[in-house]
């Protein structure tokens, strides 16, 4: 699928399980954006020279807030660290098996470490605010990484499961205060003897308003992309715990269902935000 | 510049200051991510059609968490709209000027609304886990979109000022409790008569890491960017607040440089959000 070449139109079928034409030429750019699907088989074929350092060039060619930069990684080829990381992630063995992870890190340290060398004032990293912050940035960093990567024929998949034990993946990666892992982020070859389809996503109507929110619109919009999905489940033979309705609500059904992440206000005081 | 071919080693060299030698053949994409400025100027030439189906399905097509998909953006084009949210966000002249504004939302109502319906549980979303969720979502859809956008020939400028009244921002957008707006993007041409620089980012050795973290060699890369972007600030005559650390220090002095987003966990309360 990776390989071939598909017209906006084809694309946007994949994405939405229908037609919509769009009165744009299709560029390599919106190629890559939409060809997009997450992978968990990685095949062992080496990634491509200078692979890293092209994926933080890109990841620091995004925008970010006031130009503070408020984001790191750590990139793991080591074979004992990335087994670690899998088993701290909710055991995930494409972890292992992909040949570069990159662990996305919203970091307040660099600036709280300035401000001590500088005895200047870094009162207003102590605020949510700022964890907002080096959250999206390092959000936004990571999808032109994950662009970039595809573009040169590579897959990805995130790994919210870094969430799930941040403290100990502190202590793996020696992470100073003020900085958490956000999430992570496979980087390889996709094996080619495996694929999978694009996933469909709701209906534009569910996610996009003009002027005002329309809440009514989005759960009239809902209910088809739950028939549209079970249509999408049979025919790749996937097994899910209801509709997507129900399947994304069991997700969030309460504290036991977020896998140790209910514990995240506790964790960032102990990572060293006060996110006040 | 935006439409001036650029060899990967320009481009480099625009996005660091110096040259960084990569082994990788530049396409597309690359560019587009490479090439990226904010811009604040735009003219008042139309948006080709369907841009706005477009950008939205670039965002549908990133990764999200556990296919929740809790984000929503509302686009307005309304001229006394844009005009009440650019008071809003530190009256920023560019919301007024750019055809597009797009407030990207992070959208916990959707599935609130489909577990009332459904009646199945759904506490999960009082965590501050799901708050994390959702503004990552929203962030990994709008850096597709902000790309979507640049590769047409388009510009944008994130807005991080959405927050600065978020509650009255909900209230201008009629949005349901649970969602907030993370931040805005403009979207226009940028006028060809203003033109501005890539700003050159800090040093990839303050921001990247192999294996672990290294707290010494980031601090050393800090100061040469310091030195680095005083002969930018020089270059381009743009008055500073001292050198990179001292203005990016000033601007988390404290609460009060945080022009109102220290009360963040207080509006997130009044927007619905538990965030335990």
């Amino acid at each position: 699928m990776t390989n071939k070449k598909l017209s906006l139109d084809q694309l946007m079928q994949a994405r939405y399980g229908k037609s919509i034409p769009l009165a744009i030429d299709l560029n390599e750019t919106l190629e890559t954006i939409f060809k997009h699907r997450s992978i968990r088989t990685y095949c062992d074929k080496p990634l491509p020279k200078d692979t890293l350092e092209l994926l933080i060039a890109a990841g620091q060619s995004a925008s970010n807030s006031s130009n503070l930069q408020s984001w790191s990684l750590v990139a793991i080829e080591d074979e004992g660290r990335k087994d670690r990381l899998a088993q701290l992630s909710g055991n995930q063995a494409h972890i292992r098996t992909c040949p570069l992870f990159l662990v996305w890190l919203a970091d307040l340290s660099r600036l709280e470490a300035l401000g001590k060398k500088r005895e200047l004032p870094h009162e207003g990293l102590n605020y949510l605010e700022l964890v907002t912050v080096c959250i999206v940035d390092a959000a936004l960093a990571s999808q032109n990484a994950a662009l970039a990567a595809e573009s040169l024929g590579l897959s990805i998949v995130y790994i919210g499961g870094i969430r799930n034990n941040p403290e100990a993946v502190a202590k793996e990666l020696n992470l100073p205060p003020r900085i958490f892992p956000v999430f992570g982020m496979c980087v390889g070859y996709c094996d080619p003897e495996k694929s999978s389809s694009i996933k469909p996503r709701l209906p534009q109507a569910a996610v996009a308003h003009r002027e005002q929110y329309d809440a009514q619109k989005t759960i009239d919009a809902v209910e088809e992309y739950c028939r549209e999905m079970d249509a999408f489940y049979k025919e790749n033979n996937m097994k899910t715990n209801g509709d997507w309705a129900q399947h994304s609500l069991h997700r969030i059904r309460g504290p036991e269902s977020l896998n140790g992440r209910e514990f995240m206000r506790d964790w960032l005081k102990k990572l060293g935000f006060q996110a006040k």
